[in-house]
């Protein structure tokens, strides 16, 4: 019954993440993209631009998932050198890909088309494009190495757009509870309900809003049945012990 | 003159961040603050609640790095599995920590201190507590390994209080430039700027707000003096490319 569903894992790229001065939020992007199609991502790194570092964790991971999504570090400056380094990665040469220069040639007037924007065509020499609607400057793979900007808005359009060319893979379903009562109070019921459904996964999330407080629980898997049977036990218990559980 | 900085790493436990659903943020806070106190953190890492994998990575980290974070999977639920695999990590033994059990006992009365509470006295025999003020549960350090839980409003005044007790590391100064030029125009002059200061670390950064655009640079560096005058010569090649330059 279980599928053999593909696993992404993601490399985000960029000092600014690490000095804490950018919040990143590409990532999150990402994982409810690949969620959505039946991707699971299952681990996500963030690095400074240091080639060395972006060049083991890009071997590291191809090796690791089917699928690899770097971010960050393609754009016309000085610390910009994911393109770089995913070439040493991969022991290819970085060259002038020369339908992202004719598409960077065709964008900006020929003062424009600086020294420093012709940096964004070079890639490895075994990459495809991954277009970009909104900068023009492409993105690109090269095997299962996907290499995607990091200016939030760009990544988000050319990231939905390039992942209807993958295949859906099988759905997962998955059911919301939330109750008032708090994780000491239902923790040895969930325990009791995980162990009885191994394949599935029974997460429990503790909330503090303005006015209340509780625990948000999610009940994922790949057999509708198993979710909707775990889901009512837990909703008949956390009725029984007055915990309010409300459905999502 | 160049010091030898802490490096700092973080581990970010939790599959609820890995399917999109929650939008992680502590890792921000903690980097934030460790920058304040001239740590720098070099890498983050987010993995799913599997055992095996948090060993694997506790133990690659704690070897590579000054000091090691973690957050989550601390809790009272069948899913925190993280004192455990800590324990696992430093093939110690998971013990009741006494402190931590009586620290819970005078919180809940007799019959609210359930089973799953117990659960959160459990750490490894040579563990430290790092005090919780605000629910009490402690987290806790072995070696340099330091584990908080991944709720923010808890995790962010553990740790605040906690890294009062580091020593403060030599100041990292820094200098914010705004212009309305972009990467493509600046690129050239930035790379010759950092190749002249090899020392300074200076990251561009494109913004897109609503009505404008432009790029955000920082320069940094331990020597104030260099800061400075990189700061000088950037601000003097942007005014005369009529870049608005704004220092900040």
């Amino acid at each position: 019954m279980k599928t053999k569903r593909k696993k992404a894992a993601i490399i985000i790229i960029g000092n600014e993440i690490l000095s804490g001065r950018t919040l990143e939020k590409n990532s999150n992007y990402i994982c409810n993209q690949l969620t959505e199609i039946g991707i699971i991502c299952k681990e996500i790194s963030i690095i400074p631009d240091e080639k060395k570092k972006i060049i083991e964790k890009v071997n590291n991971y191809r090796l690791n998932f089917d699928y690899v999504f770097t971010t960050g570090g393609i754009g016309p400056t000085h610390d910009d050198i994911t393109s770089e380094s995913v070439t040493a990665a991969f022991d290819d040469k970085l060259v002038i890909n020369k339908e992202a220069k004719s598409r960077l040639e065709n964008h900006y007037s020929d003062d424009l088309f600086t020294k420093s924007r012709l940096k964004m065509a070079y890639m490895p020499s075994k990459a495809k494009l991954i277009d970009n609607p909104v900068s023009i400057a492409p993105g690109f793979f090269i095997e299962n190495v996907f290499v995607f900007p990091g200016v939030p808005k760009i990544l988000e359009v050319m990231l939905s757009e390039f992942l209807r060319t993958f295949e859906k893979q099988s759905k997962i379903f998955k059911i919301n509870i939330t109750t008032i009562l708090s994780e000491g109070i239902i923790g040895e019921y969930l325990t009791s309900v995980q162990q009885t459904f191994k394949d599935l996964e029974i997460g429990s999330y503790p909330y503090f809003k303005k006015n209340s407080f509780g625990v948000s629980l999610l009940v994922k898997g790949e057999d509708k049945k198993k979710v909707d049977l775990a889901g009512k036990l837990i909703i008949e218990f956390l009725e029984s012990k007055n915990g309010q559980p409300r459905l999502f």
